[in-house]
């Protein structure tokens, strides 16, 4: 069936990119009968304490911008290129933030082998004229090649630290024998990986949970409690299936109540996370969200509040907001001024 | 359809019936055209400050043992007796430790209204001789009258207070009209009532959750962060679900996935709750759960360990205790001195 070996590339090296380089290059090492050894890892270049970042990556083995704590394998090998890091690449990760995959792709495009595939774990959707996309579609069209998701309760640090987690491949009708590759590159004893016939559903889990978690994050600052805060995410959860179900196509409803994509994942985000920590901080000081992004986040953006937007627009340009009254209620609260006790009026 | 009013007992008065009997309280004077004004509680005697506690309940209106900040209200009128309590009631309320439910009634067996009917509000099962039964069916059969169930996301203190909550009625098949008493009873603008036909899910939520708990509690004692926690959560619902299924009759999946009963209780117990305390300090401490119990609670009764033993001891008797990793895992580290940092080890 396999032709020739898979050789994989990451394509980013951020905190999320740099643990799950950890795992790739482990795998690659240990199934070399499906794996190329050598991993590719595009690295946007910075100069880190006066020496390039790629260098100190190939040097010592350790992103010490994004991952410091973690050791990485000696067969991740870093790139600043994005195409020389996908020269003649089968298998693509995309694990970078969302506003430079157009980009990225673009300089990938003649670079991949004939038969090459990806998957991608950027949160987040594209909005654009009464359109929503989730990003791997958007890799598929700018790419002509399939491409697959990967999203679960995965705290980069975490993982990096070699606890115990799950996550779930997506993948596309019949390409079940893809998501197989994806199990082998990143499947180990603490990192379960699950998969389900279901791209959109595990992509918008990931994108769409952090609506979630601003509206568990109002609760937290303003002390309703346990009760409130779980009701917040059960509705949350029927509120983020119920959108897939409407708007994209092939959406499977378990992939929100039964995967780490889904229930697992909203879980994490809603008592970790930088989304319910701004929220809750919205509430007690009252400042604005720009304001708190700046203040607490140490140049990370607030992808919830961003996605909250995205997800208004869209549905507003459907007339289908009154239809989702959370989602509508979290975007108030946070852009026009709404109190924050009327967060369950209208649920 | 209604031939007269439906009068209201509600039997027991520990932290959450006192919580209940409020709202109960509340709705039976809201909706005097469904139910009689006045409810009535069985209270089990004490002596309190050199008070009888019926006396404090019924002069001053509050629980001060149970629920000493929240005010009942003045047509909840407590009596030591359950047969008085229970007098010509339509709609019996269950809500007291389970040891005492055959007792109880017994002694109401003859008080009852030829109409009468009941929801239980009682956490854990019943295990014996191999068989293993939810209360509602416990009571079903001592009293000859149907039983529904009511579970949910419900720290009683916070409902007390009038924080949001939602909770899950289970009812009977074809009882429909039955479990419209019950949302009337306790449906309030902070306490939502959703209704499912499923008693025995909604039963077996409230159960085994707390076995779940346990476990999210050892991950906590572990310090293994975020991911892991939510993974338990998610495989621990999972195994919740199977079990219903295996062996309950019409259980409906998505009580375990989609009401407050099920995702939405598991998350507050396994986040909050003196199950996932203990377990959180029997991996810090070293210490024995009966050790534990005596030293944390008070008073109070560990449910997840002895609902872990029961299950255990349940699924042993079947031969299916293999087909449950994550109940037996949580059991052998509780009682058989398996290292808690195998837990994830048979998952």
């Amino acid at each position: 069936m396999v032709a020739h070996k898979q050789k994989v590339a990451i394509i980013g090296s951020g905190n999320w990119g740099s643990a799950i380089a950890k795992i790739a290059g482990f795998n690659t090492a240990r199934h070399s009968d499906v794996f190329e050894p050598i991993v590719h890892m595009y690295v946007y270049e910075e100069i880190v304490d006066g020496r390039k970042l790629t260098s100190i990556i190939n040097e010592d083995h350790v992103n010490t911008k994004y991952l410091p704590h973690a050791k990485l394998p000696e067969n991740v090998v870093a790139t600043p290129s994005p195409e020389e890091a996908a020269r003649d690449a089968t298998l693509l990760v995309f694990v970078l933030p969302h506003q430079f995959i157009l980009n990225v792709c673009k300089s990938l495009k003649h670079a991949l082998a004939p038969d090459a595939h990806a998957i991608s774990m950027i949160k987040g959707v594209e909005v654009a004229d009464k359109n929503i996309s989730i990003f791997p579609d958007v890799i598929e069209k700018a790419l002509g090649i399939p491409c697959a998701a990967l999203s679960g309760a995965n705290i980069a640090n975490e993982v990096a630290s070699g606890l115990f987690s799950e996550t779930t491949v997506g993948y596309r009708p019949h390409q079940r024998a893809l998501a197989e590759y994806y199990v082998k590159l990143f499947d180990t004893p603490k990192f379960r990986v699950g998969m389900i016939e279901d791209v959109a559903g595990v992509s918008l889990c990931g994108a769409l949970k952090n609506i979630i978690a601003v509206g568990a994050g109002f609760v937290d600052g303003l002390g309703w409690g346990g009760n409130a805060k779980a009701a917040i995410m059960r509705i949350g959860l029927m509120e983020m299936r119920r959108f897939a179900l409407e708007f994209f196509k092939d959406v499977r409803p378990e992939t929100f109540t039964e995967t780490s994509a889904g229930v697992a994942d909203l879980i994490t985000t809603c008592y970790g996370g930088r989304n319910r920590k701004c929220a809750e901080a919205f509430v007690k000081t009252g400042k604005p969200f720009n304001v708190l992004e700046a203040e607490l986040l140490n140049g990370q953006k607030l992808q919830g509040t961003e996605t909250t937007r995205d997800v208004y627009e869209f549905l507003q340009s459907r007339g289908k907001i009154e239809e989702y009254p959370l989602f509508k209620t979290i975007y108030d609260i946070s852009f026009n001024g709404l109190d924050p006790k009327l967060l369950t009026e209208r649920l």
